[in-house]
């Protein structure tokens, strides 16, 4: 059977998350459905990240396997047909052919995350879902310095879920960056993988050190305390999208 | 009574545009109403431009005139509160006193849209309501050229709905440029003012340059036609955001 692989964009507002849920929409099965009517098919995508309600995508990269080899753009434009007719903001950015060994999850070797704070008096009315509003001022250079603390191979399990079922609470991050344009300020995360809520886990801390309410120094404590309850607060899902995935070669 | 300049944020695609309607939602009436519950005046606003059902503002400017010299904060902040309890997608970014002769609509010199076109195969998950799909490859820097032909002071009737209330249909469009940036094409337009769906119509023309359907030349006839009915599609509002208004000084 062909395995195809599909880069996806969503919005994660009107789901419980990528997978698949007893009675909530998912991500995940909006996909499946969709294929489902498109070639008659029940099948279950792997994707690279599964990201929590809320959180949305860019470019998340799933893999399925079909009985045809349809062509790539076929196979784009019926789902895509299927997903606009449930109404899913869910779309089909790219359906490839890859190899049979290609697995989404397993083959990825780096995972680009951006989140988005937008940090002014006034809410948002135009990207509402889309952002973590701050009204308080942050000094995003004060957690640009602190994050770098957190670069490199840690034990992370202050900034990991209770719920999280890595095997390990170790992870290399290899990017934190933080920066500011206008009312908005931008976090870019790059790792292998992360651990279950890490980088919102690392947002929250980050923007107490930016309101003032952390020194870099407490955030360092956090971080060695190798405890969840050393964390600062967890953002919220709304400013925090899977922007991209790197495969070998 | 202190005259208030209001500078306005709102997602356009839940209301009947900016200007009060008989029966349906306006962004003039949703403020209007959380101004009343904020200091209980019944006010009127006037703004710099009334944009169309569906039409987004970055920068869109008011003026109303309130009975109390309220501190500028208080006054963003308590018409925001009432705001977001209505759920309006609407937010006042800034409030502060104006001079007495200061007038949103009358005072302004300067007019600026932005028109946003997703120019892919996939339609918009992310931006449901806030570009214009248009899966058909377009030529952003044809379409840039030919936009030259408009520039400058013309008759630009071709480019007005019918039932524009302006007495003359002569303006001076200043800037009309035309880039592309991955799958995204901007279109900006400025002009001291424009007239009814002027930016839409030039628009929906321009995107006919750039899909091959017509030429350049064939956009300097439908100018010099001086005839609604030569103009091309009009461009839908989802694209289309007030993004900034000049006044003197």
């Amino acid at each position: 059977m062909p395995r195809f692989r599909l880069d996806i964009e969503y919005d994660g507002s009107l789901f419980a998350g990528w997978q698949h849920q007893a009675d909530q929409p998912s991500v995940q099965q909006a996909i499946e459905q969709a294929i489902e009517k498109f070639c008659g098919e029940a099948v279950r995508l792997r994707a690279a990240g599964r990201t929590d309600a809320g959180v949305h995508a860019t470019a998340q990269v799933a893999h399925v396997d079909l009985a045809k080899a349809w062509p790539d753009d076929k196979v784009r434009d019926a789902i895509n047909a299927h997903l606009q007719v449930a109404g899913a903001r869910i779309v089909i950015l790219k359906a490839t052919i890859a190899p049979d060994d290609f697995d989404a999850r397993f083959s990825a070797i780096g995972r680009h995350y951006l989140y988005r704070i937008l940090n002014r008096r006034a809410p948002s009315a135009l990207e509402k879902g889309k952002v973590w509003w701050v009204p308080k001022r942050l000094d995003a250079a004060a957690m640009h310095e602190a994050a770098k603390l957190l670069l490199g191979r840690h034990d992370f399990t202050t900034f990991r879920s209770t719920q999280c079922q890595a095997n390990s609470p170790v992870r290399t991050l290899e990017r934190l960056d933080v920066s500011r344009t206008g009312d908005v300020i931008e976090v870019r995360a790059s790792a292998r993988s992360f651990l279950h809520n890490q980088v919102r886990s690392m947002v929250g801390s980050l923007k107490r050190v930016g309101d003032g309410s952390w020194t870099s120094g407490d955030l360092k404590t956090a971080l060695e305390a190798r405890d969840r309850a050393a964390c600062g607060q967890v953002a919220p899902p709304d400013g925090l999208f899977l922007i991209g995935v790197d495969y070998p070669g």
